[in-house]
């Protein structure tokens, strides 16, 4: 083997350990995770928060942020079913996260779909989350500041090619930025991580994006001063539930459920056979 | 064989083609379905049309009607979880659905169940509807205009008792209309096509009907010129994804998930043996 | 066999075939249960309502209350994703069911998660609903009228150690109280009853309690006038759903599906052979 396989060998281990360490501690510590999130995602979310290990809650009105959201880990704001009725409660959340110390995740549903969304998504970014996920096409949309030819919640972008609208938006909003696709993409503004786990029949399933994002509020909250690792180890594992769930599916439906299955289950070797993480 | 026969199996070739035609334009155009729907159904609704090639997109809020709303294929409302803060925004999106040229389907669900319910379910009825789908019961209060023996959401009329109601409700209405039942028919106010398949237990499915009305949008999105066949197709496509999935069902929760992974596989083969369409 | 185990086992065959005899009873009269309940909740509760075969209306807009409420069997409050918004119809619908002599149920998720959402539930309390289900943490925190150190919606109590709360609570309030756990406790304020079905890993679905108290509206809805009985019977048998889903299983997404399927198609020997009822 040559030196620079090896040196990818090693990264990959390391990789490997960190994401199964992250999640062990997940289900050791089951953090609570605070999801002011899209109608559409709830069901997948608390699922796989869930099966993760981690202890979802749905809580949304403004009325209970000031007693319940200093007692969380992490706070996850999805805005995929907006309407101003629920932007003060997630600006509210943010704050109290903040102030409190936890970590906050932004995923910016449709964000180029109207100026409307794009303008809430834009005083979010604002509000230091730390990290933000998207596709490719939602985090064009952030870091231009415009409106893009979003498809509805699907991405017209390759990950690819939104890497620099990520590095752009991560050094502007001091987040890490991710970027859903064929490989996901990690920065915060000068590294740059890949992670090539998960099956492309996982974009046939509603709220699989909405779910990671969850996921990742859910190993930021067990290692908040390592937030890229952390994002990158929830994408890894969840894209690693999802191809295992796909050696048993028949379809998107059957993935779904042997996909939560798969994350219930999931065992330290199965983590280090198929983790890939690299250096872009 | 005789000639009638002969007649009936060319015209049964010729609805399966077409069905399998309008499939496969909605697998390759992939349409942009916005869905201002209830809450139970959203889950469902979405993998329903992503499963059959669709693009979803949930977004009700009236903020982001002028600048999303021009660019879907289709758009479908559901009054399912009506309350009277989203009816704005249903009459805004079908105004600009209209204006942009871009046909709409209505579910009334529980059209009966109210006043309320009932007069906001009229007044979309005026807001011109490419189609209208429900139950029997459903349909049955839109034509007479009066609060029904609604039984929630199922319905407590055959479809065949509807008819009359059905035909009366296109004709003054100017929709193609389609109640669901054992037999689903659908009607222009003159024609009449029964549509034979499905299978019973779907409809110990929650949200069964939502999501055939989501495809419904999808079908006449690719053929908006034709929407009775494309009505049609898409029931007709439904239920035999339906009657796949029960091939391999032991109750309703496998049914909903193997009815859903047989929609994403459906090919030419199992719609030309299955399909069943016939003039009433 | 002695004495005091013959009594147990009669005991226990009258548990069972009241649990069964009520179960047919909902299979024929397919009672219509209304939920004013949480968006994580709605499709789960739904399916389970429909796979016990009771028919679920999610309709919780106080402009419907006057209209449908009176007409349906039971009616089920669950506050899971409370707003100010939903309160008023929660409370017109709670009164529209006690006038009309129909049950309601109320499910206090997370009631002590803010002052907001305990002073909700103990008004909805006060509106002296029929039966009363949480979680240990939510029982105590209703019972003690204070914010409890609540774990999002999962319960940080066992359910033995809410026993003396949920006597009180049943004793102040007049409703039954049930509190899920390892063992279900149900109780008159009085009387106490044990559960002894289901398994672990039904807690790492989300919305099973909330699916259950739902079951018990079905099942108090065709015996109201035991209550107390009712309830114990919806909790065992969807217990036992579950232990003969986890037959099937093979993590947390699993296990849902086989639960609905096995409620749909629970027989009399499943009933007789798993329920464990005793007194406590």
């Amino acid at each position: 083997m040559e030196p620079s396989n090896l040196n990818k060998e090693q990264d990959q281990n390391s990789w490997a350990l960190n994401a199964w360490t992250l999640l062990s501690k997940l289900r050791d510590q089951s953090p609570l995770i605070q999801c002011i999130t899209n109608f559409v995602s709830m069901d997948l979310m608390a699922n796989t928060l869930l099966s993760a290990g981690a202890s979802p809650a749905m809580i949304h009105s403004i009325e209970e942020i000031q007693d319940f959201t200093p007692h969380i880990h992490a706070l996850c704001i999805n805005v995929g079913t907006l309407s101003p009725a629920w932007l003060p409660a997630m600006r509210e959340a943010s704050l109290v996260a903040n102030k409190a110390g936890k970590p906050w995740i932004l995923d910016p549903v449709a964000a180029g779909a109207s100026r409307f969304r794009l303008k809430a998504c834009l005083e979010l970014v604002g509000l230091k989350p730390s990290v933000i996920r998207g596709n490719g096409s939602e985090i064009i949309a952030l870091s231009k500041a415009s409106l893009g030819a979003t498809k509805g919640v699907d991405s017209s972008h390759e990950s690819m090619d939104a890497m620099e609208a990520a590095k752009s938006l991560a050094q502007s909003s001091g987040a890490i930025v991710a970027v859903s696709g064929a490989v996901d993409i990690i920065t915060d503004g000068h590294r740059v991580v890949g992670v090539h786990n998960g099956v492309s029949m996982m974009q046939k399933i509603t709220a699989t994006g909405c779910a990671v994002t969850a996921l990742i509020a859910a190993f930021v909250a067990v290692d908040p001063l390592h937030a890229l690792e952390a994002t990158a180890s929830a994408l890894s594992i969840f894209g690693i539930a999802g191809e295992m769930g796909m050696d048993m599916a028949k379809g998107p439906a059957s993935l779904r459920m042997h996909l939560i299955d798969s994350l219930y289950n999931l065992d330290q070797a199965a983590v280090s056979s198929r983790l890939k993480v690299s250096s872009l």
